[in-house]
This record gives structure tokens, sequence and C-alpha cells, in this order.
């Protein structure tokens, strides 16, 4: 088999086979491919595509390409929760423990942000003494024991995917959606779950910006799921606005614990209660309303928050956080950014505001940099709200006074106003399933 | 500027401009653009095209990348030809001394062979003492002189062009006709020459294996000479059978001097005298019917052969090979070739038959290999013709007999018989200008 003839049959149109596929990834990994072969393969599948079969076998083949975590010895259905990724989304703090209430095994690997979304684990780390780097060896047996467990992703998954997507990050070939579901479903599969449930954002703050586009990547996503054993779900949500009122690590968990007291702001209730209902389902537990109710049950029955403090005492951490917020990291200064303008909030750039709070020291820019887990923003008011002259839209947490006025200058960019009250969106756009889209 | 953001646009589908393909060729040469971002690209351009003022741009880019000859000390107008070649294909050494006969300056840069097509210059070389290699100097001065010189390119014309095509050549891009056309006009312009004769060879032994696509390219050859300020025209001749009866460089040489005194194969006289009547047309000595006597006179008065023995001791050769062909090398083995059936020769597909010259002797498989000037092929058979059993068909001449059954085999494969004498096909099929294509 000759790299040469791969490039050549996708470049002329045709389908990749299994085998072709197999050498491309495996030899590549191998450094037995140069990079300027696998971009050219990679541009050609760009422009010509990739089909259902084909983009299943990437997944495959890039999920096999490194570790895979063996979940069997955890009894009954594992489900996992993906989402791709938004400002203040926080959903997994709160979706965890509320399924794992519930019944259902949570055995959850999450990663570290990048840029100006947050990742679950980097949340975590606010807690005082919480230990994400646990052992595979107790990391299994956590959830045996309590039902939950949850770290940063641990051994080598799907190299080849990182391999790949770092080539691709340099050569215009990321936008692909093909190439950004088999991305995103290698490592799901590598992370040994059985069902999995999509959370895919879309608008300003999204990686997808319309409706059309998210819809089409849940699809690709469910169809890899499907394909590859892996019954999968998804739901399409709005990210032109934060979800929920806090951006920033120890803001967002504080917040996600206020949720599982039944107390969170609706829009991130709405979210994370949905998802964890649709996790619920994928497991059995009934049908979708029914699921619903055992997740409201379990939140204002107080299980779900005894099963974060309990998850957060096993994993080091001081469980006191969930009744006295003071015991987060603080900041030096808090500062009340206000109103230039009065009518209502039109918009809000959602991914502008994500590098607001990375510019306080909520996020890391490059890989090295730390994280400041206080700094943040929590806003009083959202798109939709009536604001007048001089009146609090946000407050800003940060050890860097000197950022504050670059942050200032980014929410002025991110909020737009108009003067009459613009119409309610609808928070949770679509379900996805095999059977197709179904708008709400 | 970025080379991600020009990857991105062709990408899409957008134009380049002039600024972003002199950016990508001269970063890419200056070695700051890497070999995965431009293979990116190319596969990008190969997929959506480029138009003809990028394809024009990117030809004078690469044409500007390294030396370009000055010919403006040689007075009058300088026409050059360019065959993408064949097998079999001499028709320099023929149209080179008509040209120079009749009067218009000829400063050739002839490049050699690789593969189972042959080099002007490899065929030059089988004269003993002509030397190719001759200063810059030299070349004008012998022009200026005696109206013709030729020579192996000197200098490093168009390093862009090979630099891009050793890239294309390893990831699927070669076969685009912008490439194609940039890459060969970009040589062209380099050489200096005022206008341009294009011999695109069409058929089984050329790298255009149809009409249409043979057309396309002399189409996008002119429509970059035109916008270069090159006037260009083209003629596509059939490489479906060797051109005229000798494969092989000293053959080719003796067929040629033939070919000079009139006495050559009809189709090689037809499709030299052509094109060295259109380059008499393209330096304004007359209609086309009044270029073609010209040609005629040049050779039945011997002028043209008196040329041609006038830049052979200019250069060192020994002229008295053309009246005396026991001068040439001479090979150990000379075979028959006979025919196991009987019929007529239905076809011959003449890129094989170029890899049998090759086994012979007569070309080189690799850069480094030398070249056996003896060997080679003469067919007394060719399309069309009828055969009985036992006749022969070929000489074949080498002095590595044991390659003789691998030769044999390969003809084998490479001729096909029919019972019916299959109807004559034109040898000059098209001619095209700005004007269009006009098959004949």
């Amino acid at each position: 088999m000759r790299m040469y003839d791969i490039i050549e049959k996708k470049r002329d149109g045709f389908e990749l086979s299994l085998e072709e596929i197999n050498y491309f990834i495996t030899e590549y990994c191998n450094n037995n491919i140069p990079d300027y072969q696998a971009s050219a393969l990679l541009m050609a599948i760009f422009l010509r595509g990739m089909n259902e079969r084909e983009t299943a076998d990437l997944t495959n083949v890039m999920a096999n390409s490194g570790d895979t975590i063996d979940l069997s010895e955890i009894p009954g259905i594992k489900v996992d929760k993906h989402s791709t990724g938004g400002v203040g989304d926080k959903t997994t703090l709160i979706l965890a423990p509320i399924v794992a209430a519930c019944g259902v095994p949570v055995a959850k690997m999450s990663g570290r942000g990048l840029g100006h979304t947050g990742g679950t684990i980097d949340k975590l780390e606010a807690i005082p003494g919480f230990n994400t780097s646990i052992s595979r060896e107790n990391f299994i047996k956590n959830v045996k024991d309590i039902g939950i467990s949850i770290s940063g992703q641990t051994g080598n998954l799907a190299p080849a995917d990182k391999k790949l997507y770092a080539l691709r990050d340099v050569t215009a070939t990321v936008n692909n959606i093909s190439l950004i579901a088999s991305s995103i479903m290698s490592k799901k599969l590598a992370s040994g779950a059985d069902r999995i449930v999509l959370d895919v954002k879309t608008g300003s703050g999204a990686f997808m910006k319309t409706l059309e586009d998210s819809a089409e990547l849940a699809r690709a996503m469910v169809k890899i799921g499907e394909n590859t054993g892996r019954h999968t779900v998804a739901i399409i949500t709005d990210m032109d606005i934060p979800l929920g009122r806090a951006v920033g690590n120890s803001l967002e968990i504080i917040e996600a614990i206020e949720t599982l007291q039944n107390k969170g702001p609706e829009d991130l209730m709405e979210v994370s209660f949905e998802l964890a209902a649709r996790m619920l389902e994928l497991c059995e537990l009934g049908t979708i309303d029914e699921c619903k109710c055992k997740v409201r049950e379990a939140v204002t029955s107080g299980k779900a928050i005894a099963k974060l403090a309990e998850v957060i005492e096993r994993q080091g951490g001081n469980k006191d956080v969930i009744y006295d917020y003071s015991l987060f990291p603080q900041v030096s200064h808090k500062f009340n950014y206000v109103s230039q303008n009065f009518g209502y909030i039109e918009s809000m750039k959602t991914d502008t505001i994500g590098i607001a709070s990375l510019e306080l020291g909520a996020g890391r820019e490059t890989k090295e940099s730390s994280i400041d887990y206080a700094a943040g923003i929590v806003f009083d008011k959202k798109t939709g709200d009536n604001v007048v002259k001089g009146e609090v839209i946000a407050t800003l947490y940060t050890n860097k006074q000197d950022k504050l006025e670059k942050a200032c200058s980014l929410l002025d960019s991110a909020i737009q106003f108009c003067e009459v009250k613009p119409k309610a969106k609808p928070l949770i756009l679509a379900y996805v399933d095999l059977s197709g889209v179904v708008i709400k």
C-alpha cells in the first residue's frame, strides 16, 4: 500500500477502505508518512468529504491508536456526556452528581481549558485539596464504591487524533464536519463509555456558529456512535449567551453548588437537567419524562448535593466549600462593570466574554499558563434584560488590577444594546438521534 | 501575510492575489513555509483550480525565482519551441537548423531525458565531440555569429518550479492543468524567448492521454503566454505511435539528418516542418503557407543540413557524421524483432516502447544513470502496416545482450494486432491560439 495512491484516490472523490484509513493513521503515527503527504490527504478529505463508513472507520482507528480505558469492571451501563465547549459551561459539575445520585455509575474523564473556554478539571481544582490526578485503579474503585469519580485524562488516549489535530490546525483543515466529529468521538470511544450524550453548542461562543452546522456535526457524531457500537444522542444548545451567570473556575463551582440545591440560574438548570435526564434515558431508567422527574427528585431531595459532597471528600477536597464559599480562593479586587447605556441588552458576544475572563486570570492562553481559580466574571444582567445607565451589568473578580481596563473594554465590545426588548430565544434548540434532528 | 490564510482562501474557492502567490513561492523557496503547508495549498489548488490571472501570476513568479536568460543582445525576434515530450520525438534536431537557415536566430536551451522519453541534449551528445555545456557568453556569441546555438540548461532556471514539482510528485498534485502549464511556461519564460511554439503531445506515449486534456493544457499555456507578454501558439500532435521510426540517441540523430535531407519518415517530416513553419510565422516571415514554402525550400536547397553541419562544427562535434554514420558509437548486438502474428498492427503502446528502448540502454532510469548513445530501436513496421508471421517489425540495438529478452517481451505487450486495416489517424490533431482550438 502506498500513501500516494491513497491521496490520489481521495483527491478523485473515491471512498477509502478501512485498510487504507488504517494504513494512513498507523504509519503516520509511526512517522513513516511525512506531514506533507498527510496534509495533502487532509485537504483532499476536507474538499471531497468522507462518507459515514469512512468517518466511523477513521474514528475507530484513531480511538485504538493509543491507550483505551476498560470500564467493564464497573457493573451496569456506563454513559458519558461531552460538550463541544462554551463559556460558563459547568454542566458536568451538576449532572455528574445528579446521575450518580440516581444510581447510574459516573466514570468521568474531563479535560482542561484552553483559550476562551473553561475545562471541568480546572474548575474542580478550585476546590481546596481536590485531586484530579488519581490512578486508574482508584478511579475505577471510587466508581464502584460511591458511584462516581471525576479525573483528568490519564494515559495516552487517541494519540493519532492529537498528532492529526496539530497538523490540521496549521493547514486550514480543522473546520470539516467529518474530521471534527471523528476527532471528538475518537477520544470518547477511547474513554470506554457504552453510551454517549452530546451537548453541541451553537452561536457566537461556540465552535459552530449556526444551527445548521451544529445539527450537521451532531448528526455526524450520532452516526459515528451507532457505527462504532456506542448508542449516542445529542442536544443542541444556545451559546450566543454565557450559560448561567458565572464565568471563572471557583465562581462556576459556586454556581454549580447553587444549581444542585435547586437555586441556580434558570438557563443552567434547564440545560443541566435536560442532559442528566438524557443520560438516565440512555441507561434505560424510563421515558424522558420519567427521567426528568428522577433528576428533579435527586435535586430537591438533597441527594445530588450530597453526592457532590461525597465525591469531593473521596478525592481529597474540602467538602465544607458547599456551605462556606469563603473557603474558596479569594481575589484582591472586585470591580463593578456598570452600564454606559440604557435600554435592553440585545446580544452578548460570548467568545469575547470568555476572553475578558481569561484576561482577568481565569483561563490559560498557552498550555503552560497557570490559572487564577478565584478570577472571573459574574453577570447581573444578560441578553433581554433592561438596564439603566450606571446600573451594574457584571462583577469582575481579579488579582490583576492592571487587567481591569482591558477586560472592561472587551465587555464594552461584547455587549450590544437596543431599544426594544429582544425576543427570547429557546435555550435547547434541537434534539438529535438516529431518526434525525428535531428542532424544538 | 500568513500562509494559513492563503490556504484557507484557496480551500474556500477564492482567487489568490499576486501578492499572495508571490508570498507563497518566495517564502517556500526561502524555506520559511514548511512542505506540509505547501502541499495543503497545492491540493486546494488542484481541487479548486486557479483562474487565468492566477495561473499567469504563478508562472511569472516561478520564472523569476532564479536566473533568467537575457537574449536582448541578439537582434530580431527570438522564438522558442517546446514539446511536452514523447517517444522518438527528435523534432528539435530538425526544426532548429531549418529555422536558423531561414534567418531566424535560434538560441535553444534543451533538457535531458528521464524515464521513457528522450532529451535533445542526450541525443546531441551522441555526436562525437559535440559540447552541450557552453558558457552563456559563447551561447549568445554563436547565435550572433552563425544564427544558432543549442545548449543544456545553464544556471538556476525557475528553481521554485523544481522545488514545487518535487513536492507535487509525492503528494498526487501533478496532474492539474494550471500547475502543469505554469511549470512548463515558467521555464520557457526564464529561458528568455519572445515567442513560443508548443507541441503538445497526446496519446499513450504522452503525459496527456486524451485530445480534450491536451487541448485544455495547450489553451492554458497559450493564455499564460499572452498574459505574460510572450505570444504563444500550440499544435497538438499524436503520440499514440512513436514519431518517426527511430528511438534512441544516435539512431534519432541519423533520422534527423535524413529528414533534413528530405528523406525522413513522412510523419516526422510533417510534424517537424509544421513546427518550423509555425516558428517562422510567429517571427512574422509571412502567412503560414508562405512559411511552409520557406521550410521546404530550406530543406530541398540543402541550406538546412548545412546549418546542422555548421552548428555541429561550432560546438566541437565531428560534422562528418552527416555523411558517415559509422562515426557514431556502435552496438555489439543487433537483433531482429520478428512478428509472431499476422495481420495489421492495430496500435502501439508508445510509453512501453520507450521503456523497451530504455532497457536496451538508450535512457536513464534515475538522474545518475549513464546512457548508451548507440542503443535503441528502429521500426520497420508501425501502426496500420500489414505484417506476416516471421517478418521483421523492428531492429533492436544494444550492448546489453541480457536485456534483449525483456525488451522483446515489452514490445510483445506494446504491439496489438487486428485483422482489418485500421483507419489512419491524422498526425496533427489541432492548432491552438488565442482565438481557440481548431481541430484538424
